[in-house]
């Protein structure tokens, strides 16, 4: 699968360093604005090209797909002009901005029967699909709770007096579309869409949420979804049950998950597998492509996930240019 | 001190047992309706006298302070009567149903000169005055987490169809009462009362909540209270910060905690005493008596922490016959 990608920075060197594991992975093109710096990427990661217009990197005929990984605002335009040209797409998450994007992406995915996929990653690693499998285990669902609180480092340059892309709000970025996304996605996938959603979080002065909590509701049970950029934490996540918990090391990259019945012994269900996180994502995407370009199952769930992260954002009062 | 006691179940013993390690502490009197069970607990736990009259205990000029730790829901009238003959008073948490019978119960201390105390275990712990103490450690405070989820054994019987008192409404019961009152304590201690208050939970059919969570928002950060009746859980409670995080092996009985410093080595702060932990509620109640009967700074929190249990409630639609 030859590949193009759009972005430049770490995550997208972890991106192609995780196809490298993969069969069928071919770096085919880089994407920069600047020529330059497309150039120096693609002589580092051995890209064949280096482009700096998309309408031109879109027309290759030899780029069947794409990686997006630039500032989340511009997912949204970028995909459609690739599915435009035929390209399938992976995302980097969160999809795009909001609800009324996602939807306009996966029409559009339909109508150029190509693949769209949100790259994102937790869902796809082994470890996730352990939990799932014994999700019963935990007897009935009593409360969920999944955090992924973590001191960024941008932060320092934010309280210095610098606003990095993470913390802008033209960028449709702040935690709840970073990390929160992360948290989403599982419950979603477990639960499907809560009937209740509360937030409390903390603003920072650009508009975007440096943090915050939620709560949804569903039948019998509730799940708190905890997330921060500006502190850290050592807590697990739990599925907790009247007859026990899973416990999960860390929900954005689950390797280590347990299951600790009642009043007895804990059993390890998982461990680190070795290899990275997003390379099962790309296994996922490329097999999708080879195996006809059915549209994949978690695509309504990244619609999902915005739609519930739309709901957040109303009640923390964080609005974006693109709503 | 020559106490009485109301109550003759498992928290009676434990408070008995606590008492004497307290220089001090002598079980005058203790209380049941029927008085065969009353002789054989004062007999069983060395007291000189055994009532099944509370009026009668009440006017027993030998008896200098009560111990109350019948239902929830009697909590007020019998303190109230015991400190209408002018009796010290130290109940069992929570100090009574609601707030307004907290604002009655407070008005008749003052009116009466006599020390009224809620029996709220955790807060007079070395454990938690250790960790009040080190709160700055954690830098600006950005999210506490505090949990308390616990399968009752009642909770066995009530899906075989025997509804036990822990979950009757009729006696204020409930997961909050029972549970939640242990961690709106310290949020309460530490941060004052919240401006907002967001609550979920699962109400049984009897009408009480089997469980909840609550958001509550302060400037700049937020508290998330979890706790159940019906599930259980392995993780620790943290007050999170941008410089790090402490961490409390259990909010109810606190004896491990620790500070994590973002990106440095765990330091212990606290190690189990060795001691009941009610025995430094008692101790406490005695000094305040014998230093003067001053009214202790926790019973204003009492009927804060009550309030907010109000709250949550009345969002859970949780209804006392005594609201």
């Amino acid at each position: 699968m030859k590949i193009a990608t759009i972005g430049t920075n770490w995550i997208t060197e972890a991106f192609i360093e995780a196809g490298k594991e993969v069969e069928g992975f071919e770096l085919q093109a880089v994407f920069s604005r600047d020529q330059e710096k497309a150039e120096a990427f693609a002589s580092k990661n051995g890209a064949a090209k280096a482009y700096n217009s998309l309408e031109a990197m879109f027309a290759d005929p030899e780029v069947e797909a794409v990686y997006i990984a630039s500032p989340n605002r511009y997912h949204a335009e970028q995909a459609l002009a690739a599915m435009d040209k035929g390209k399938h797409v992976i995302c980097e998450k969160p999809l795009c901005s909001n609800e009324k994007e996602a939807d306009a992406l996966i029409k559009k995915a339909e109508q150029m029967q190509v693949v769209l996929m949100e790259g994102i990653k937790n869902m796809y690693t082994p470890a996730f699909k352990e939990i799932t499998s014994h999700l019963e285990k935990a007897g009935p669902i009593r409360r969920v709770y999944l955090q992924y609180c973590q001191y960024s480092s941008r932060y320092d340059a934010y309280k210095e007096g610098t606003v990095l892309n993470a913390f802008k709000p033209e960028l449709s970025n702040g935690s709840s579309m970073d990390l929160g996304v992360y948290l989403f996605h599982p419950a979603i996938a477990w639960f499907g869409r809560p009937s209740r959603i509360m937030a409390m979080g903390y603003k920072l002065e650009t508009g975007v949420d440096g943090q915050a909590c939620v709560l949804m509701q569903y039948e019998g049970f509730e799940v708190i979804i905890s997330y921060s950029k500006i502190m850290g934490s050592s807590l697990a996540s739990e599925i907790q049950g009247e007859d026990g918990v899973l416990r999960i090391d860390n929900v954005n990259t689950p390797e280590e998950v347990a299951f600790l019945p009642r009043g007895g012994k804990e059993e390890k269900l998982s461990m680190p597998s070795g290899r990275p996180a997003m390379s099962y994502e790309i296994e996922e995407f490329i097999h999708l492509i080879k195996s006809g370009g059915e549209r994949h199952v978690t695509l309504q769930q990244s619609r999902d996930v915005l739609s519930v992260i739309d709901e957040v954002r109303q009640q923390l009062g964080v609005v974006y240019e693109a709503d």
